[in-house]
């Protein structure tokens, strides 16, 4: 039997329509099978309209949904049979090897630290976020999920993000960089400083130094490795950078014949723009850490993104990302 | 007798030709003085391409510089005659108004510590960095000076850039933001939700909470503030985001027929776009909180960024900022 993915169906701004077509065309493009979960009714709707049968689609129904603005800790205490919670138990009891959701972020996060738990050793889970860059993708760890961190837990995020480098991006020997405010080991702050001494001292990392804001993009390091306040500052200001120059080339195109003109001949070449910027193409982004793959999608996310998270998700479970992350904390 | 600004002329990747005819500019233009601080002969040389008699430009002649890369704190120690020591101790002997380099920034700032120090109460001065928004120009500081610092100093901050935004920028009761990973004042790390209940409290300020990375650019808030470490991990992200997205378009853009039609027409929009995100053409960023005006321009400075750093270096003497700092720490 094949991999088996859990998708929660309610999750996206969309939900059922969307996320349906995007296991859809996972199962049929993909060797593996998806279980739709959510409110059986409409996700059986949503099926109908795909010529799905034999694909290996199966549907688990969760009565309830989370709202993208409830609080993450009240839907952990009051929603028991929500499609987020029904989802992550599939995966504990291998009943499913990954979940992937697009629903509430903080609902998803902290429904599978408690449903889930850490893997052995790993003191805090991160979130990691793949992001374009001039050489490829870059993966940046944590994203968010821990505002304050110790030297360790950088660490740990290093290792992890790692592990997902070679194993799931395909990177033989991945670059591992310091988020940080200069080049030099003496700059940064007092967690980073730490933080460089404990890198620099792990020998199975390819630990290059600090790198600068400057840098992330450039893809001056395959692993970027910060705390959570920090990471989630960064990807909020890539996309709000993203939304302001998009905006304001918009608005200078549009001034003057010429600019119009070229507007329109640049159509093309906007599109291609915006898919190498649009990050929710690259499907999502892991949960690391946590006893089991989960990987958290943007909202926003198109069949296609859906699509590419199943596939990612596949990968984790393929090349066994929650072993090696277990070995790289236990030897760390 | 008007004001005196003091202009480090062997500061930026260019030296004396681009700072002397920078100069040159806001004298002619505004109702001022500049004299010029570093190697006599060199400014000299350069002052004869202009057509400066009578504009009200000195040269203070200084035998070292300090190099880009040097150590601030060795260049501190060693170089008591460099145009940056030279030029901040006219400041400071009341020789003039005002101090702008575009030299290397670690000197500048540990230089201008050490020869102005701090105004009364202020604990830590903090590099402000003026950012254009979708709305016209925010303040984000610290952007630098301090990668560690406590929520007292936060609030410091808030106050120094609502001074600024008032006095120099002509905003009326500038907004001011706690740059964070949520709205909500139970978000951020324990800096920032310590710092939230400071700035909630002060009656003087027009705080508006948190305010997230994707809100920079819009211009959510006209102050924001942040610790030094992520306030230069933003500015260094917008910079690399900056160049990301044009290197990027220009690929795009080059591809094919219509692209490269597009890219022509075009060309005067990609103008402007740089023009706007460029930020040299705001002068430069203010080192505020020490006693006296000093002004940290970019490496890359062209002659118009030094016209426009003199220019609002001489607003902040006009419009008393150094006072209003003081009454703004002493209420607080």
């Amino acid at each position: 039997m094949g991999t088996r993915i859990a998708l929660d169906a309610m999750g996206g701004d969309r939900g059922p329509m969307v996320t349906v077509e995007g296991a859809v065309a996972a199962a049929r493009e993909f060797n593996l099978s998806v279980v739709l979960v959510g409110n059986e009714e409409e996700i059986s709707k949503a099926l109908k309209q795909h010529a799905a049968t034999g694909l290996g689609i199966a549907i688990r129904h969760a009565p309830e949904t989370v709202g993208m603005q409830e609080s993450p800790s009240a839907a952990l205490r009051k929603k028991k049979q929500s499609s987020i919670r029904v989802g992550l138990e599939l995966v504990k009891n291998r009943e499913a090897d990954a979940f992937i959701s697009a629903g509430n972020t903080g609902a998803v996060m902290a429904t599978a630290l408690i449903t889930l738990g850490p893997l052995p050793g790993v003191e805090r889970p991160a979130i990691a976020l793949i992001i374009p860059t001039l050489k490829g993708q870059s993966i940046l760890l944590d994203a968010g999920a821990n505002a304050d961190c110790k030297a360790r837990h950088l660490l740990q995020f290093a290792i992890m993000g790692d592990v997902y480098a070679r194993q799931v991006m395909g990177k033989r020997l991945p670059t591992v960089g310091l988020l940080s405010i200069g080049e030099e080991e003496s700059k940064g702050n007092e967690l980073t400083r730490e933080a460089f001494k404990g890198l620099e001292e792990d020998q199975t990392l390819n630990f290059i130094g600090n790198v600068e804001g400057r840098e992330v993009l450039t893809g001056a390091a395959d692993v970027i490795v910060c705390d959570g306040f920090t990471g989630n500052i960064a990807l909020k200001i890539i996309e709000g950078a993203a939304e302001f120059f998009t905006r304001l080339l918009k608005e200078e195109l549009g001034k003057g014949l010429a600019g119009m003109a070229g507007a329109l001949l640049a159509r093309g070449a906007f599109k291609r723009f915006k898919k190498v910027v649009d990050y929710t193409e690259y499907g999502g982004a892991p949960l690391l850490g946590v006893r089991g793959i989960c990987i958290i999608s943007h909202g926003r996310s198109s069949a296609k993104a859906f699509k590419n998270a199943i596939r990612a998700a596949a990968e984790c479970v393929d090349n066994k990302v929650l072993e090696h992350i277990t070995e790289g904390i236990a030897v760390s």
